[in-house]
């Protein structure tokens, strides 16, 4: 194998994830883990893409929003659909992913989930980053590609865990990140099963099932993979309970936390952009020694 | 490789899931599917091991019941408690695997997914069959055991699907069937995330937040695999849909249905046990052309 990490810089982080690797592959280690337990957890956005200005989905249910419009005259009195109708940059700016997968379980009630995965993936095809200019799935982070990789080599199972919309992130989630569609977790909505042309489809319902942030992460974890992670990566108060759960306490674990301090070739937020504080995930990352990475300082390169 | 599925009998059956095998692995061929959508699905009770007496979760939460009676007074006066704590033949027979995982849910409510898992593991490692008298994980069928190899050594990656809890179905099927955890989807509890001696744990709520059975197994397929399986294999009405859902109509697939038919070697129950009509399943099966395997036909061997 050719030096893994390349787009790493040398220095401590990659080190630690160096180290770490081999010791959990290592048996007779203390620190070996059976191939089986390897199960590392990725956040999204913000860990393994660019979610600013704004979180992809919100921007696909803009665009939903506006294309569906002449369908729903009755959305121009009602909010939040009228704001986007109108193009106010002040309510798009202050969308969530939750607003956001909730907006597309509204607009895509209703569709089945063969539909809305096409609808979504012909959207990704030809939406374009508006700083950037290109496919958000050429937004993605080219050290993160290479960690995944290395993680796979060394018989991890990686895992996304994402507060965006679980079948938007199936959409571009197995060819962009070569991880299968069973080990992409996100939040969710109902789902009815219904026989459409002499077939059962499933249809989309209005209502979420699960939003898989914050405390909802750990839970999806237990729900959809049944294990502690031994490694867990994200980048704001959303990935905190989830890098809290990973790992035992006396064992093998290494918990990551992306800092966006790059604003020539990225972003720079340190600030939660809702709330105006500095993310708790920072803070207990510096008290229970989770290791920080620098965009800036870290990573050689940002996107493939 | 040796000879595949040495314990089914030479014969249609057998020869069917050799040539599904073969059309869906032949690069070129009409029936072709990639490996990463070469996803299977089997029920588990009645079809990787035995549901009869009873449900072996029922069992589970019926010594559960009783063992945890003394410190629950209040469950002498109220069903199905009194029933189970009293040895009722008829309230246990009339036990479903809903009940059952309704039952585990409310008795282990409060647990730590961690104790659960544990308790599970020590009732599995001692309990026996009452008419084979070996443990429940020695009563999983040897023909089934073999099919999932042949399909793991042919690129597919087969899930279980089952109306039994996750947390239970867990404590075994890893070990027993080689399924990741991952894969195993069943019945599930709401859980809560908590603080207990300075980590952060699920416990166990007494509500079901999903019934893993009927038209909950396509559901939960698209929640938890995303993709429409190209094998499914069942035993039940519970199993119908799931089977239904399976493939596309004009695509490769193959649907089984394990008909119980052997009261020498195991079990013969044509009919549903609680509503005492013919399986609907089967019905459909005839009606479409599916698998319809014979258990005292076209296996040679039943238990390991």
């Amino acid at each position: 194998m050719s030096k893994p990490l390349p787009s790493w810089n040398d220095g401590a982080t990659r080190q630690a994830l160096l180290d770490f690797v081999s010791a959990v592959t290592t048996e007779g280690s203390a620190a070996y883990v059976r191939p089986e337990d390897r199960v590392a957890v990725f956040d999204n956005d913000g860990t393994l893409w660019a979610e600013q200005p704004m979180y992809v989905q919100a921007l696909f249910a803009v665009d939903r929003v506006r294309e569906l419009a002449p369908e729903h005259p009755e959305w121009r009195g009602q909010q939040p659909f009228k704001a986007l109708i109108e193009g106010d940059e002040k309510a798009l700016a202050a969308l969530t992913e939750h607003d956001a997968a909730a907006l597309v379980a509204a607009t895509h009630a209703g569709m089945t989930t063969a539909e809305f995965s096409r609808t979504a993936k012909a959207w990704l095809a030809k939406a374009k980053h508006p700083r950037f200019q290109r496919p958000f799935t050429h937004c993605v982070y080219q050290p993160m590609l290479e960690l995944l990789e290395l993680l796979r080599a060394n018989g991890f199972t990686p895992h996304i865990v994402s507060g965006g919309g679980i079948d938007f992130l199936r959409a571009f989630c197995e060819q962009t990140y070569g991880i299968p569609s069973a080990h992409v977790i996100g939040s969710s909505g109902k789902t009815k099963l219904e026989w459409r042309d002499g077939r059962p489809e499933l249809v989309k319902l209005p209502s979420l099932t699960s939003l898989d942030d914050g405390e909802g992460k750990p839970i999806n974890i237990h729900l959809h993979i049944g294990k502690r992670p031994v490694l867990a990566f994200g980048n704001s108060d959303g990935d905190l309970q989830m890098l809290q759960y990973a790992g035992a306490p006396d064992g093998p674990r290494m918990r990551l936390l992306l800092h966006h301090d790059d604003s020539a070739r990225e972003y720079a937020y340190d600030r939660d952009a809702k709330a105006g504080r500095l993310d708790r995930a920072l803070e207990v990352a510096g008290q229970d020694g989770w290791t920080v990475v620098s965009m800036r300082q870290d990573w050689k390169q940002v996107f493939p």
